[in-house]
Order: C-alpha cells, then structure tokens, then sequence
C-alpha cells in the first residue's frame, strides 16, 4: 500500500477539526482549533483556524504525503464566490505545507457522508437551527429550511426553546401554576421559579429577559426541554412531539413519498440518544419505512474520506467508509 | 343641562386623537397630532403630541368648562410610574388650559369601551400585535399575550406576515410554483414573483429582503393575507382560521367557560370588514355562544365617556354611551 494520505477538515461555528488518514483508514493525525465559520468569523480569521488544525494533524506527517483534501463548512458557496476568501484559505493550505489539491464542500454534505457511503440520500441536521438536503451522487442537491430563526428552523433548538417560552407565557396568562418545564425554564431566565403576585409581572420580567439577548439564544433552553421530555413532563414531550413532525414535514419538501435511501441525522439534537432523535426516527420510519437510518459521525473524517475516494488508488470507497466509521 | 364637558384623548402609536363632549354626547371639539405612545416616542414627544391635539379640541370650547378627562394609550403603567413622565403629561394638561383633573388608562380599556357600557368583559385587540384583557368595573384585569413578536402575539398582524412568508419559503423548498398569496408576497418582498432557475436563490434573497427590515415590518404583509382570504386562496384562508383560533385561545386563557359578558373586538384586523374579523367572530360564537361580540369604535369619544360616567350630573351612563355610540 502506498504511504499517500488524505487530510478532512471540518468547519464549524465553535471548532475546526482536521484529521490525517492513510488509504486504509488508519488516523495518522488530528488536530483542533477554535470556530472558523467564515460567514460568522470571517475568512482570514476561519483560515487562520483552519492553518492551525492544519499543522496540529500534521505534525508527525510529511504534507507531501497528501493526494487530496476536502473541507467541509457552513456557507461553502458563500466562499466559493469570494476571491479574498478563497485566496485565504488557499494560503493556509500552502503554509501548512500542503501542496496537493483540495475541494470546499457545505457542511451538511460531510455531515450526510459520516452516516452513510451511499452516493444518493438525505441528511437532517437540527441544532441551533434545521437544515435538511438530499444528496446526489454525494453532491449537494435540493435543500429545505435553513431559513434561519426568524421564518423557519422549525423544530430546531431555537425553535424548542422559544416554545417553551411561549407554553411558560401562557401557563403565567392563565394563571395555572407551572409544571415541571416551565419551573426550570422560569429558574434558567429569572433565577428563581417563584411567580410574582400578579403574574402578568413574571410575564414582563421573563418577557424583558429574553428580549435582551439575542433571539437565537433561546436554542440554550432546548436542552431543557430534552432533559424534561426524559424525565416524562408531558409538556415537553408534546414539544418534541412538534418538532419530530416539523423536522420531518422540512425533510417531505424535498424527499419524494417512496424512497429508500439512506436518511442521515446530523447536529447537536439528533446525534445524541435524545427523546428528539427518538422521535424523528420514528417519523422517518412510519413515512419511510424501507430507508435506513443513519447518524452522523466525525465530520473531519467524513472529510477525508470525501477526499480519498476520488484517488485512482481507493478502489473500494465503501470498505474505506465502513472501516472509518464501524456500524455499532 | 349644564354647559359642562369632558375630554378624551386616545394615544396611538400612529396617531394623537383628542375629542371634547356635552354630557348629552354631543362632541363641541375634536383634535388629531402625530403617533403620542410614551414608550416608542419618549413622554417628552408624547405630551407635546397630545398638547397639539388638546388645542384644536378646545379651539372653541373655554377649558375651564371641563370636568374631568381620561387618557387612554399603551404602556399606560409605565407611564404612571415614572414621575418625568407623568410630570410631562401634567404640563401639556396645564399648558392646554385644563384644570380639571385626569386619568391615565391602557388603551385597551379605552377600546372595550368604545365597544360597550357593560362594566365587565373581553376587549380582543389584533393589529400588529395582538393581545387580549379581562375589563372588571371598567379596569382592566387579567391580560392574554401581547408578548411581543418574538414570543407571542400570536394570530396577530405580524404573525399573519411571518406566516405567509414562511408558506412562501415553504413552496419554494418543495419545488411547487407559487400560489396566488405566495405570488403577491413575492412581488412585495421581491418586485416580481419570478422564481430563479436555483429556487434556493430565490429563498435566499427572500429571506435577506426580510432580514434587513425590523422583523415587526413582517406585519405589513399582513393585508396582503387578508385580500387573498377575500378573494378565496385557500392558503390565505387557512391562515386566517389558524389566526382566528390562536387569537380566541388568548381569550379562552383569560375569560371563564360559560361568561355571557360581552366581547369587544379592536384592532385594524377585527374593526374592518376583514375574514379575520368573521372568523374571531364565528369562534367567540361557538366557544361562548351567550355573549354579545361588539366591535371597537373612535377611542377618543370612548375616553371621554369613561370620564364623563364618573360625574355626579352623569345619572345615566349607558344610556349616554348609546348616544355616542348608536349600534348600526
């Protein structure tokens, strides 16, 4: 076997991470630095990062032994279409030492790619926001949502945490007394789960509180909702509930009725063993029921992968894949 | 009778409205100055607005013969408890000649009861937000929502806006050629309702056109809804029986199962003609099927009529407020 390797990184909004794989799959090199989303952090910061994920995974590898590369980020397109960006991140490239090619793709590709080799299917993401894309021929196809909190990212954890909210206002409107959801999310907001006299002031405070931060923070309450949906509050399970089908509604714009491809689920609410993810693969079930569903994995090493499988070398992209990331 | 008057004054966001009354309901003055709410304009701006509108109701009346006033406007409460604010009011009171006393009222209160004498019951109010109150002894009592775009005011304008793009963005993800709402929503957002050979391009730059504007904008698409229910677009329809039920589950918070007390509808989307307006009407009716639905009528005569029923020469509240107040 050759001593060639690829190198995968992928972009987010809180870390870059790179990882150094020979042709066999073997790890030969990772590394990590902080959140290199352009389109947030701006290219020259994001390439910056990127030079220093870069150089920790390859510290104990020759550059030269690198055929190819794949980055995976939010708003590739975006800097696809600038010049600036693009030379930055070619910079960081070269001063890693790298000098083979390297191709940029969304983030939601090499989300879709740790679940599954299959060339053809769909990946949902829902974190902070929801996203969900088919996949063609491991290219990004159509896309649904990703419309951001304002109009859309229904299901998302902005989306649970601004209904709890809204279910919290309501219990205070109609003067009933907060269950099990609304008291932690009171006590997260106001520090204390105690109601006012006249409620309407509780209503003002929490209100006042919410309003002066940015809205997407409200997504930092989701997890509150996931842990009293576990715990069985029959509020927050009816809000899971919600968010299954709207998530699942976003993945029916772009899925046709009888597919059976893989569906991959991606993002911070639908990797971990939530009531969510439960949820969702119920939905996805009952309204695919011959798809395999998947979750995603190490994006950095998706990324990799993304790269090794276009090398004349990788006969068996799928082997490659299924030694990368082992079904459980 | 005595050549007494009483003045009103109904603050608006918008507008200054002033009218001066005989106790027999005749009206001898009215007045109009620009947008007067203390909490968007400042109190400064806002009692300088309502000197204007108190001059030109008196313009022929001597303001020694008032009796007694009331102010109606939004965040009546926080006015009354800053002492600047109140301060500022008390001049332009002074400085339009009045010596008599007054009081500060929240707009809905002035609202319901533009719509009726009857001491208790409902004011509904949907505009471009939406909120609802519980009237006690002509106070207001227990509130619904009007918690703001990001968090509630569900059923209202703004939510009409928002929903309507997001069916919009909907249709787009899916692939499926714009209905008749969706069309006009385009052509407002947009110029046009071409759709770009990418849909996603033209999702982007719809989502962009949004975002650049204060979200509570989103309201002004709210006629466009209400034109397309009128002309039988069954997305616009549903979306007006959507906002009708969230906007009578506001009241359900607040108002008891079996009350028989009226319910008086304000706001510019339930006081005109409008599907909404029908379809809040037609709700209110099948969930308290004993109680008299009125609509909101001139705010200013209405303030004038809470001040005048508190004179000892007022024997006869009701029937004065029939007077101002002629049911058609």
């Amino acid at each position: 076997m050759s001593d060639t390797v690829v190198v995968g990184l992928d972009v987010g909004g809180t870390s870059t991470r790179a990882t150094v794989l020979t042709l066999t799959g073997r790890r030969v090199g990772t590394g990590r630095a902080g959140g290199g989303n352009p389109t947030s952090h701006g290219a020259e910061r994001a390439a910056a990062e990127l030079l220093t994920a870069l150089r920790e995974a390859l510290a104990d590898v020759d550059p030269a032994r690198a055929a190819a590369g794949t980055i995976g980020l939010a708003g590739a397109g975006r800097l696809l279409a600038d010049p600036a960006g693009r030379a930055a991140f070619d910079q960081a490239w070269r001063d890693a030492g790298l000098r083979c090619p390297y191709e940029v793709h969304g983030d939601a590709l090499v989300a879709y790619a740790s679940g599954t080799a299959a060339p053809d299917g769909t990946i949902l993401i829902a974190g902070t926001g929801a996203i969900t894309a088919q996949v063609h021929d491991l290219r990004l196809d159509r896309i649904a949502d990703g419309h951001g909190w304002l109009l859309g990212d229904a299901g998302s954890g902005f989306w649970l945490g601004r209904e709890a909210v809204r279910r919290l206002l309501a219990d205070l409107d109609a003067g009933r007394a907060p269950g099990a959801l609304a008291t932690t999310v009171l006590t997260e907001l106001l520090g204390s789960a105690d109601v006012a006299a006249r409620p309407r002031d509780t209503v003002d405070a929490t209100i006042q509180t919410v309003t002066r931060r940015p809205p997407v923070e409200l997504a930092r309450l989701a997890p509150l909702v996931v842990d009293a949906a576990t715990h069985g509050d029959p509020v927050a399970t009816a809000l899971i509930t919600e968010a299954a089908a709207h998530l699942t509604e976003s993945v029916s714009r772009i899925r046709t009725a009888g597919a059976v491809t893989p569906v991959v689920l991606g993002g911070g609410l639908l990797t971990a063993d939530t009531p969510l993810a439960t949820a969702v693969r119920a939905e996805i079930a009952r309204r695919w029921p011959d798809a395999p569903v998947r979750t995603a994995g190490d994006g950095a090493a998706a990324a990799a992968w993304l790269a090794a499988r276009g090398l004349p070398e990788v006969t068996d992209p799928a082997a490659l894949h299924a030694r990368l990331f082992p079904t459980p």
